[in-house]
């Protein structure tokens, strides 16, 4: 069974880890799949032009700072976007990132 | 004088490159100072526990990234956000850094 993960409380996300999380163009594409998705995904699950290890850096850079949540399920990781605590935080901010021309 | 400086169209502006900008203690500050002000300043007037050249480091980024314009005025050079372009491109995503709890 995979461990639980750390993650930041509501309390303890900071705006300057959230922004620097979404600077990145694989994170931020990877966060523009999930906010396609009603519910988690296995990370495994989204396409990348990227290896097996940079993909899990990227997912540990987004799950630190507060942006997306990894929980196990079985033998697997679910990874979902914080979409709520997010909103909640930060009223606009995600709608403005994720309708931005790419 | 000061030369003009180099600044991206609207369509140059990458949302990437803006996260990265805003992603920096030093330089949201900035940002928000910038905010408050219904006209540009000379950058020298924004209190800043950094050097000159940190300063201007921190400029450059924010006005590479099409977050800030610097103009010449007489001697000096006047920074101001670049909210109208920022809201146009990402509607909610400048209101929702700005009320970030800090």
């Amino acid at each position: 069974m995979p461990e639980e993960l750390p993650h930041p409380s509501l309390a303890e996300i900071r705006i300057e880890r959230v922004l620097h999380a979404l600077a990145d163009p694989v994170r931020l594409h990877m966060v523009r799949e999930l906010a396609t998705l009603s519910e988690g995904v296995a990370c495994g699950s989204i396409e990348l032009p990227v290896s097996k290890s940079t993909r899990t850096h990227h997912l540990r850079t987004l799950r630190e700072a507060g942006v997306v949540s990894v929980r196990p399920s079985g033998t697997a990781r679910i990874t979902s976007l914080r979409r709520a605590d997010l909103d909640a935080l930060y009223p606009g901010l995600l709608e403005g990132i994720l309708n931005a021309p790419h």
